[in-house]
């Protein structure tokens, strides 16, 4: 029977992915995006590799290190070690970044392009209204979810690969989720933008945290009750 | 002989794939149909390493558990209950998909674009036309003979590497095939996209199905009469 | 001593590629053509994967035969067979290729573009003038130089990974070459390319042809002279 | 506490890439550099696979040498051997690049457009202002820091897959440098490049020299202080 769980799932994935990339490609011209989310991607990749050795694999969003306690694989106390490492990584990175922005700036005004630091801090973080704010739900829950048990299960089937399948998996999620809700898909992402940005959209922050946090508890919660690892 | 062979075939794909490139990108301007094929062959690769190890490698692809089935690596059983899962998987994920695209919709009003739900739909199935039907079917017999004959000789013969191999050969069939056929390539792709829309192409799907399942055939019989596996 | 040269020829590679790009990009807008470049790096790669395994680990193109020949890797018997074996290959796939042109040109009618047959065909072989020969000829020895050397290095010294390796150098050198003489560094894609085309610039095929064949002489040679493997 | 640190560090890369990528894709255009940024990344990658098994690792990076001689890596007389090579290297490699100017401009010729060798090789070397130096500095200075961090860390705990983990985040490294400060982070790519062009921004180079030194000395200073290899 889970061998037919498997294809039900693997294809379920390749379909979901597969449509989004031609809907977006034929109807709309998003192929750009793809690049940007490669980044994001590769970006969890390295860091994968350099630091996972030292932190159970490595996990870098809250969203996992949750799911990754439900389960069992860390406790909840490293769990909330990890959570508030990531909270204060994510903020001090993008701090890094934002300190370039000056510079950034300086440069348009001299290419007569005219665009404010306030606009461009306003790009950092996903943004929904009250039309959109069911969607943004359950567009985060849906790929949240997915992200979550593929980089548990990446982590714990294949440890030396776990890097490349999580880091490809993120590009496809967030390449996805990046025209409907912004593709935060990351407690780290939304609350480090908020950090630094003055936030119109705060008031639906909650909608991506409660989704989120709802992602990792069922990745979780499905994991600990159907999963059993292939070799001990 | 076998190295000559090996030589021929491995010359014949590269020229098939180089020719298209180059006619592409010089004649045309495809080069960012590359980046969202590149999300199908990732979407793949990411499926295969995690659902794959449970379901004789992972095929998400009726048209690969057919070839197998032929070749003897699954039983015609196992065969039809994949292809059970892998369309009701691949009509889930699409679902998905098209459940975000009313967000979709509600941006774009406000971004005054102007595209409606039933065009975005239409961009999902492969189309044909009386005139291209005999270039529809040629291409995906090909295309979809080489794709079945590549994934089952990689499962076979590289099972640790088969995803990347796969993965990266999908991404160029479906480079190759999406300027002339719309790139279908998997009877799944064809079918979960007419469950889901409106379709006006309808009268040319068996076109599609054909092809694939001809070529699921012609593949799996060349590698049951001349293949045998290098190391037993 | 050979690792202030394997350092030199590490830097002297990365600076040619870094300056080609970064040249691309500001001075032109060159970069859609990397998509492109990246199609052929993944189709050697893939048939590397698949076909290399029963061949000596994959040429696919008669410079890196010859070479092999040179340094001793293969008889010269085989590399003529490889070299007939290569051509035909090459001739096959590109006849697919532009069997599916038709299709294309169909579809670009109703699209009203406005692209020839013609036109589309002689997109694919490389061209020079008299004007440039020089700079043409120098362009195909310099990389295809490299390009020999790189894949004889990587099948003898990585033979699990070198797929990716020469793939990724194909990439490389692909993307350098095409703005500069259109970049064939391979003769089954001059002589495969004149096979389907009306060749206005047919007086200038043995520039390609003259610069890659003493291309693979030197690198084979270097090699055969300076070349031992770290592990017996 | 290393796994705290770890989860830290991780989260920091990820999201100081994370916010650079959103940023230029959402308030700028900046997408098509990334396909540039992977070149570097993959030459990087094949110098590694290639020659780096007869040097170290491979750093073709006086900064990462650098930084190698103080954590004692390597040797300070393989120090400034690698980097004489470094050097050399680097300009003859910017010298074949450079020689295949002239054919393009030729090309251009005949395209109507018109862009003179100068500004060609004006392109090729990073450039600052007397407004935007301390930024330039700033940001070489973190970048040339966490690069040299990861590929020091690369080379020593994952020998075989270094060069896929540098590469990438070299492409990373470059992508977020490049709209800020040019992208150097390697005093070879500034001094091969003064070598060629006529400098303008001559008197700035100090400030990429600097930085870059200063980051080579920080990143082997904590590599030297707080890093014990896992395995020995």
């Amino acid at each position: 029977m889970r061998k037919y769980l498997a294809e039900f799932l693997g294809t379920l994935l390749f379909m979901l992915f597969a449509g989004a990339s031609i809907i977006y490609l034929t109807a709309f011209n998003f192929a750009q995006i793809f690049d940007i989310m490669l980044t994001f991607g590769l970006a969890l990749m390295t860091s994968m590799f350099i630091w996972g050795p030292w932190a159970n694999g490595g996990h870098f969003n809250p969203a996992v290190s949750i799911g990754a306690a439900i389960t069992g694989q860390i406790t909840w106390k490293t769990c909330l070690g990890y959570t508030v490492a990531q909270l204060l990584g994510g903020i001090t990175g993008l701090g890094f970044t934002i300190a370039g922005i000056n510079g950034l700036s300086n440069i348009q005004k001299s290419a007569s392009q005219n665009i404010s630091t306030t606009q461009i801090l306003s790009s950092l973080h996903p943004t929904s209204s009250d039309l959109l704010a069911p969607y943004t739900f359950g567009v985060e829950l849906v790929l949240t979810f997915f992200l979550v048990l593929v980089i548990l299960l990446a982590i714990q089937e294949h440890p030396r690969l776990s890097p490349v399948i999580a880091g490809t998996f993120l590009t496809l999620t967030m390449f996805t989720a990046f025209p409907l809700s912004g593709g935060a898909l990351n407690p780290v992402r939304v609350i480090a933008s908020i950090f630094y940005t003055s936030n119109q959209a705060g008031s639906f922050i909650w909608i991506y945290l409660a989704a989120q946090l709802l992602a990792a508890v069922l990745a979780g919660g499905v994991l600990r009750i159907f999963y059993r690892p292939t070799q001990a």
